[in-house]
């Protein structure tokens, strides 16, 4: 978090971005972000591409039965962001496996990298609590959007 | 997240935990702790370690112009927790470093795991936002707690 | 929140209290409590009373079909409260309706009071959304409560 | 929070109307938002407001040396509000004083209202701690909305 390492990061012109702002009650009495609330974002910019990429929310997937729980979730905290600051979020497909997907979804602003994360999703049965095949609609969408998105991964 | 693989935690004797309450406000409409909020209490974790076994509370620190921010967090869900659950938090050292110290915090019910999470944080003077080394009066402390609990770390 | 008109509250002998750490998550950049937390703090008394006066926990009441949201909730801050304080809250039955319950909860530290908080809510059946009596059994213990605790209303 | 009743609300054309989503981070294991989280949008709202309409970011303000904490809030939750929902908050400044004002913002969907809470803030010097008058270009600039927006105050 010290100066002379910041970190470029340009998204491929096909990757989903979104904008956040940094708010008030997200910041601690060291006038940063509290770490918790990063993975708060990163969990939002995930709920924005459900439901503006494969066209399917967090609703509609938790009616259909089916639950996508954070399995693994890992984050570098790259440099500080405060209040008041609007910090992009960039979704990448890392992999997609039988019955998970692994994403990197990166935080930045002005082209540098604030946070890059990543997270693990597992498919399963609400009913059973049981992992399952992602469902074969989700899928054939993730993977149109890495077709899309793929260049921006390095 | 599946039945089967069931992990065994059982702390050394020496080592710090903490039980915190699984919260209504934690849990999500799939009825688990919502991802974010395991952070929180790994955090919380943290602090109760710094307040009982260092004697030197976040209050403190931050009012003598350091900071020990977050650089890097990671956690693997092994079970979902749901509200009304009591979980216990055991905090172990894995790495003392010059301006760094990383920890592993476990949480656990009943000795088996919940989830197993490591932080790094940093230490730097609060003014300039440099990297500083740990203060020796808390590495000292941090050195005397390793010894007691190391048995503990495998 | 200026000096001088500190306010003095000492509960009765029978009235719940329990006590919870402010937290350095809960702290914002201006170093006190946002205070959307003290309603956090609030439920989580009324949740450590349903569970250890009423003897029936939150996820109790939910497995059986019932909800009890908050229909009305307010907050006078009467003193800040910094990271490291530890806060007593104490619980009141301010009246017990046919379907809602009114509670006063009060934040204090050392017989002064730092927030006083009115909360009503309100039984309903889950599946129908519709208000119900408040079951039997718990009437029961609410008025239980407030015949030990009711000298402390004032 | 039953059928029956439905409360209109529809803001004048002056009336500033921020539309905020609700994450599921949101949501309570009953799928409706956990209350304490309205408070945070009407913060939310608020931070809005100054940066958009008063032209003065919170970020500002506290760097000024002066803070606007929160002295009172309450809310009547009128119908509950679900993951998916975008909900607009409409913003009216209900009285300015001296040294506090108190606003009134209504949470809204379709010209319904969700809830409607009204919070108290008053300005103080952040060093002393004191209560001190509405800085003068502030104050002209919330008369200015006050103007603007009151014929949507009923």
């Amino acid at each position: 978090m010290s100066a002379g390492q910041a970190k470029r990061f340009v998204p491929a012109a096909g990757a989903f971005t979104v904008t956040l702002p940094i708010r008030f009650s997200q910041c601690d009495p060291a006038g940063i972000v509290y770490f918790p609330h990063y993975f708060d974002l990163v969990h939002a910019c995930l709920e924005d591409w459900y439901e503006q990429v494969l066209g399917y929310g967090f609703a509609k997937l938790i009616g259909s039965g089916h639950g996508a729980p954070i399995v693994h979730a890992e984050c570098d905290f790259t440099a500080p962001s405060r209040m008041g600051d609007r910090v992009q979020l960039t979704l990448l497909v890392e992999r997609l496996g039988r019955a998970s997907v692994t994403y990197r979804i990166v935080g930045h602003v002005d082209g540098y990298e604030r946070f890059g994360a990543k997270i693990v999703t597992a498919f399963l049965a609400l009913a059973s609590g049981k992992a399952v095949p992602i469902p074969r609609e989700i899928r054939a969408k993730i993977e149109a959007y890495q077709g899309a998105a793929q260049t921006s991964l390095n």
